[in-house]
């Protein structure tokens, strides 16, 4: 470095580079578009599979007339667009796939998510009422309801003839739906339920579908019938076939919101609205005409759980669309930042923005992310699918962690990428704009992240408590004194002060971490809450008071299962794949590590030196994937007219 | 907690509670609203302080008529609307404040920015008009050109009875302004100089006031007058009285973006553009009719950054407007918090938002360094106004530094509010999608954050030079390699483990943590390069390799220079007023700790115990200070019809 003599910087220093003549570069992939190593589309193939086939229609259906994007629609055009799009998506079946054959569909759950996860590469506004619709409507009916509303509906829901709504959230609950306050009231006398809103916070809120397009709308309400039963679901018919609201029902328009404008929020209030008896989703609880309530299930929380349980597809689906949404910013992010030079050495091209260490530090662990994150989705749908009664719970406590960590990663990403691309990811036409805003409330719908993260570390609880409920209340208390300790104690102490580097970056070096932080703090855990109960604190407070403690818990949770499942997928991945994902893995298992280093430390897990290493190592993993940066991208297979940012496809950068 | 015969979560667990016969509560702040110590007009006095009359003039005026928010006005109309804004604000005289009283302004440059700082209470387009007309391109007259331009110009810029745009970024550089490449070559045979734009990438992008209103624009250009001169700036009209581009000269719109989307942004570019000689702003530099090139200052590097160093109170100011936003943000969320109620102990009231410990840790710390950075902000200033040439480098490396941390706090900020409001924050009306997305830009315009953080760096290492500059080299590499290893062992080590309340909350404490990192990083930053450079790496490669390592370091220098002037700002307040600062500041010190423990414990600086003990008062202190938060909000004097969204106004949560 050099100044002048009134120590201001040279040039040279606002350059971040001195005029010196220039020494051979180091060995650098600059300029080297060294990407011959893998084949997008061999390896698409592979990444789309079971489902490759109707992934790639539905590829080619959004690359298709009448899916490229508007400029500044005003409302009102922008959301007939999108309800056009999805008939035209339904007229192709994909609406149906999850729905029974006998209802127009072909009962395939695995291939509607799929399709759902594709179809995110498009304008988020699209997959959002494809999912109002196909999903959580005629999907609520689907798992709530019996034959009669599937042989009524769900042939109308799937090719969109009758456009419904889901109506759960309520102005004043949200996150507490035991608790939402809309009535559905038993009437003896006249053999029907009455639905109302006995006040303002009590209306059905941010409903997709309500404000223009539904007709029939699936009502969650408290049924009443010789009694309280707790939250029901009803079909009300909220819209006259001339559009206008049904009696009773009035409807309001959410308004302008910050993203996701072409879909139609409403909010709906009942004024003692009466439905046929027969319009309760039955599956789990009836009213006979008698208004005598019953349910094959005996407890009231548990049908409530059973209930909400069915519904985890919609959260699974969401954790997906989120991915693709983190995946169009990367693809375009990375393609300007392969591009886009500035500043640079003397007399010598300015530098590609992918080859500073800042901007690969932006970019390329959220790349590794979207990876890890993709391989843990595969192997929860695979769970789902696959699910018995037994393991629903753990199938719905991953779904809650992996929406939370997939849709704050993809903010986290998306934010990443609009700085990276400077002013450029600022204008609109570069969908950067558009991909935030569409996506920031996929962290708090489908559930608040928060929220779902507590019911994420309540079920780490349950699992843990069950582990040990045969041990007598002494055993207990002894296993949640000494179990830390002894964890620890396991522990081979030269193995936190190893830099090498095959140690580091074996995936069971890695998962171990992961697991030992996990357990760690999921002990710590039920001895801080114990402790408090013991002290004759009520269960609400004694959670409350843990609660930062509790979503570290889950957050650890879920970043094992996801490092779980990107080591599950390497080590079955082909020979000349798995050379490339293995660095990824490496990437986002000691990202991870390397930013809870202060954790691992405090605890003894890791020493300095070690910590120290693991972050050089990832500068380097950092560096080391940035030139199979594109092919990874080109990978996911986003088509070019869904990415459409100008500066994804121009020969130079900022054009 | 319970679970029922399959391990399924009982209601209670869904609720994030159990049902129980409620113990008596502990003592917590929860509907206490014991909010007494602190009286908000007093409070808002001293912090208006010493421009409290400009603060409360510029108050009135945006809460007056013609200053409400229309409803998703089109482009069109939201740019004349606010374009109308900015002249009543001129007919205040608020533009002209920083211009010589011999041209209408009151020769205050501290009041202009007191005045910038609260106008952003309003919608983030009208600051950003206002600072490009007033700020930039009459600022740039002002502190670029001489007394004739002064004349000629400033009383029209200050009325706005002549709209300019200040035109230095182009498509291929933004943060690369010296190597810009619009030319601005002297033609001795004509008198004048010849702007042109040599092809697409050199065309000025993103100016504001460009696409419609701007008739003059200072343009950044290289100078060619017998050689080249390097990037000067030139007076340049751009449209004729009836609005139609200049000769020479197109125009184009930038088209829809993210936000700001009431400042009319542009993109120009120039066909062989003669203005006349006397057009070049020639404080600095000047060239004679013969083409003669002269200037004052004979290093050209010199010139350049005095040139750009004088534009300094544009990043001041940007920074102070992010800062307004994010107080904004936490106005609407705090108190959307503190009525908000969801889940809670069984037949009790729903618990307060803002009684979550994990509510609290989103928001009090950001509301913490809300003030951290106002206090640095406020001294910032001041060092501004009072700034010589000799200190004026490190007042420019302040400024950068500052406009980086505050604008990326003011990204996390909003991000951290819209969530905190679930459904409700993603509501237009409710105002934090438009803060979000108004000041995204933030972080990249005024200089890229990324960018702005290396020159931090090179301030720190230039100092450090400096400041053994008269040691010989042997001393100097001497003390390369013994300095870190000395302030470690200058340390007690008792004091890594000192857990002590009274020792944690020390302000003298804290400090030094942050004293120690700093001088660590600079120290090893300084180290690694050197070793770079020895081995033959062009400094370039050498700053490159080492990127994330001077990232690291130019936070810790701007974090320490913010805590530095909390705690100067704690010690001198009046009495009351200190016992309230107090914990804020032990807050946003102890987070800015614990936010990097990893490092602190890594480097010897703290062992676990004290870490874990930072943690757990971090925690208390965000539970303490909670009971301040609305008052510390209405300290601010935000208007309410500038705040505007309703859930920051209804009595109940979510109307």
């Amino acid at each position: 470095m050099t100044a002048d003599e009134h120590g201001r910087l040279e040039p040279e220093d606002h350059h971040l580079l001195a005029v010196r003549p220039g020494q051979p570069e180091e060995a650098t992939t600059e300029d080297a578009e060294d990407t011959a190593e893998i084949d997008p589309a061999g390896r698409r193939a592979l990444l789309d599979a079971p489902y490759a086939a109707v992934r790639d229609r539905v590829r080619a259906r959004i690359s298709g007339p009448g899916f490229s994007y508007l400029s500044e629609p005003d409302r009102e055009t922008y959301r007939e667009r999108i309800l056009e799009q999805c008939r035209e998506l339904a007229r192709d079946g994909f609406g149906a796939l999850g729905y029974p054959e006998s209802c127009g569909g072909q009962g395939d759950l695995g291939q509607f998510i799929a399709a759902f996860e594709t179809l995110a590469f498009h304008d988020p506004s699209l997959v959002v009422k494809f999912g109002v619709q196909f999903g959580l409507f005629g999907g609520s009916i689907l798992q709530l309801g019996t034959e009669r509303h599937h042989q009524a509906i769900l042939p109308r829901a799937g090719t969109l003839e009758l456009p419904g709504c889901f109506a759960m959230s309520e102005t004043g609950h949200g996150s507490n739906v035991a608790d939402l306050r809309t009535s559905a009231r038993f009437d003896p006398a006249r053999g029907d339920f009455v639905l109302h809103t006995p006040d303002v916070l009590a209306r059905k809120d941010w409903i997709g579908n309500a404000a223009l397009h539904g007709r029939l709308a699936v009502v969650f309400a408290q049924l009443e019938a010789g009694g309280a039963h707790g939250v029901h679901a009803f079909l009300v018919p909220i819209r006259n076939d001339d559009g206008s609201p049904a009696p009773g029902v009035s409807i309001e328009d959410c308004g302008p919101k910050e993203g996701l404008n072409g879909v139609d929020n409403g909010r709906i209030t009942f004024d003692q609205v009466r439905v046929p008896r027969e319009n309760l989703l039955n599956r789990f609880a009836d009213v006979s005409p008698e208004g005598v309530y019953s349910s094959p299930i005996a407890s009231p929380s548990k049908r409530f759980f059973t209930m909400l349980g069915t519904l985890v597809a919609g959260r699974i689906s969401v954790a997906a669309a989120a991915l693709s949404a983190a995946k169009s910013g990367l693809a375009i992010a990375l393609r300007y930042g392969e591009r886009r030079r500035q500043f640079g050495p003397a007399d010598q091209p300015e530098t590609r923005l992918l080859d500073y260490p800042s901007h690969q530090r932006r970019l390329m662990p959220r790349l590794a992310a979207c990876y890890a994150v993709d391989f843990a989705h595969k192997e929860l749908v695979r769970r789902f699918l696959a699910r018995t009664d037994a393991d629903s719970r753990r199938v719905e406590v991953l779904a809650a962690g992996l929406k939370s960590w997939s849709s704050w990663h993809t903010v986290a990403t998306l934010q990443a990428c609009r700085e990276s691309c400077g002013g450029q990811g600022y204008l609109t036409v570069n969908r950067l704009p558009g991909l935030k805003a569409d996506t920031d409330i996929y962290t708090t719908f489908e559930g608040d992240n928060t929220v779902l993260m507590q019911l994420v570390a309540k079920g780490c609880l349950t699992e843990y408590r069950d582990q040990f409920e045969e041990m007598s209340l002494f055993g207990l208390l002894r296993h949640l004194t000494t179990r830390t300790t002894t964890a620890l104690a396991d522990l081979n102490p030269l193995l936190a002060r190893n830099t090498d580097e095959d140690h580091l970056r074996d995936p069971e070096v890695q998962l171990d971490l992961l697991r030992h932080r996990e357990e760690h703090l999921l002990s710590t855990a039920a001895r801080r809450i114990k402790s408090r109960l013991d002290r004759g604190m009520d269960p609400f407070h004694a959670f409350r008071e843990c609660l930062n403690h509790l979503l570290r818990l889950a957050n650890a949770h879920v970043e094992r299962e996801i490092l779980a499942a990107f080591t599950a997928a390497v080590e079955t991945a082909d020979g000349e794949w798995r050379e490339v994902l293995r660095p990824l893995r490496d990437l986002f298992a000691l990202w991870r590590i390397e930013e809870d280093h202060g954790w691992f430390l405090e605890t003894g897990h890791l020493e300095g030196v070690k910590t120290k290493a693991i972050r050089d190592l990832v500068d380097r993993l950092c560096a080391e994937s940035r030139r199979h940066a594109l092919p990874l991208v080109e990978a996911w297979g986003i088509p070019d007219s869904c990415l459409a940012a100008p500066i994804a496809f121009g020969p130079a950068a900022g054009l």
